[in-house]
């Protein structure tokens, strides 16, 4: 098969990405510099050998230490943990500048289709909470999706986590719910509505 | 000029109408029986002769009696009074039935662009919150939109009502800000996640 | 019933007009001058006592004269005659300026899904071709939509017609398929592709 | 930099990823199998040393052969010879199956702000259209999209191709115009209907 045809294949493979978009990858590839692809191709090679996940958050890292840049950062607040469903969540947090303590990644959530669990990190993350709990860990935040999903997901591991809460000593929180940015009443659900009036201040 | 063209022009300057539906409205009317023509015609002239804006809310009401069917109801909480901007607002929290107390329409924001003002209610709010502070209200709830207008309105009826809250001893709330139904933490800009972590219980 | 509730469910039985946008409508009417909402009932009142369907063409006209205005202009090229769907796509074609024969509008289009049919009025155009045909019509151009129902509906129309065409002399001709204003070659389908082929020149 | 983030930086260079997507694509990467990345940049490395334009139509292909395959087909009709902007355009037509000739393509379309002018291939095509005009070829076939550019372009190309079709008798043609697959009547603009009135047949 021509090799061309066989990269836009490739593509094709990418999350969101069709016939049409593949192609115009390809394209791009053709008129781009010698030196951008071999760069692309390198680096590419350079995940596969060495990415991996954290031992202590669960997120990926490129692997160039043991452990990821926040959980090897001691400076950011022992007191705090926050659990999220994925790497992207993480980030998200993270760029709102508005959080410094540190994170588990589970993997997913918990899923409502019955045929497709994803494999939660939650003996892990046992572990990690342990861990932080005799070394100043005072509130675990879970923060999944405001989805039915997110909620069954925050319910599980809510149960999940409350023995050792009680038996550490640290609390279990949950983000806030209510209007979110640029949000009109006018056009907001009625859960969204009641949850902005229950956390009224 | 032709009255099916004529008719198409007024419903042309009904809110989000173009010229195309205008015309899909006129094929409708022409190919609807009699009595919704005329039914639609002789509602449209009622509004105008009884409509009118209920002398404690404020919001339209059609002028069958003196007040709207929320402030003559007796039976609803006193202790609460809501201010909102608009009757599609009160409407919206209305139908998520997680609110019993009284409402206060103010007919608007508080524009950010210094040339169109639109006219608030404020001495007829300040004239009703008075009454209400003197037979049970306990909490105004300023129920604005997650907005940059919405912000500032807030902060401006908050300061107009101030006064008041301290003399008469009511407070004074705002709507939760955090995760609204269906967001995605991936997805949701810094202000929400840091509103969501800011209020997180 | 409350007769601002009671008309915006008026309003939520016009195309594609919702709830929401139905009450957008009703505030508008109580916001606009008395003017307005006086001319509107009056010029709804008027289409229901005067509007017909043209005798020669079947759109829709006020009623003001017998028949609609392009019916009662002699100085249109009476060797044309274009048969619509609707009178939406009369009017599409008039906006276009490029026509100035004569019309009929069918109706409608010949439904696919069995259960529903319109009622096209197929006796009363071939009534018309017939008289025009004896007054110097040359041509019957069958404009209907690029889709199944247009093409079926063509067929139909011209399986009619054939017969009055031979015996006549006139044409039957069909609007030219091909790249439409703006198609951009990458992402036009097959078909459109195939006949922008076909009809080059 | 962190290779996974360094990595996400060259995914953002691709046409139309924004850095959600971009770490997206990362994040499949790392939870694809290494034979997956293997593959993927090894073809990165094959396109780059191997890729080149088709010496005769000019579009890219692999370089396995001196020609592209459609070229190098000696069954297609050599009396037509389609003229496109892009290998996106050639590709469109070929998925069509509704032509059999050769193509050329031009590497762009004129651009009407002035600053930006792509390379055309004109020299290139004026070659090709002599060879092939002493080999068979009857008409060159114009096919840019229905824009201002594509129609600047194809005045453009028809100009430069005028003396050559006069001397060697062939014939230039464009592609039609009219409606496109599911065109309504009521939506099109006026220049497609009276394309599709002036193409009728």
């Amino acid at each position: 098969m021509d090799s061309l045809e066989r990269l836009a294949e490739l593509f094709e493979r990418f999350p969101g990405i069709g016939p049409r978009q593949a192609r115009r990858f390809v394209y791009h590839l053709l008129t781009s510099d010698a030196g951008f692809r071999k760069e692309l191709s390198q680096t590419i090679d350079a995940i596969g050998a060495a990415a991996r996940h954290c031992p202590e958050c669960g997120r990926f890292h490129d692997g160039a230490n043991p452990r990821c840049g926040i959980c090897a950062n001691s400076n950011r607040d022992s007191s705090l943990l926050t659990v999220v469903a994925t790497d992207a969540d993480l980030r998200a947090i993270e760029q709102s500048a508005s959080y410094r303590g540190y994170y588990f990644v589970l993997g997913g959530t918990v899923s409502l289709a019955a045929n497709k669990q994803a494999t939660l990190r939650e003996s892990m993350m046992k572990e990690q909470v342990t861990k932080r709990a005799d070394t100043g860990l005072e509130e675990v935040i879970l923060a999944f999706p405001a989805s039915p999903e997110g909620d069954v997901t925050a319910d599980h591991i809510h149960s999940v986590l409350a023995p050792l809460a009680d038996e550490k000593g640290f609390k279990i929180t949950q983000l806030g719910r209510g209007l979110s940015t640029g949000s009109e009443l006018e056009y907001a659900d009625s859960t969204t509505i009641k949850n902005a009036l229950d956390s009224r201040r």
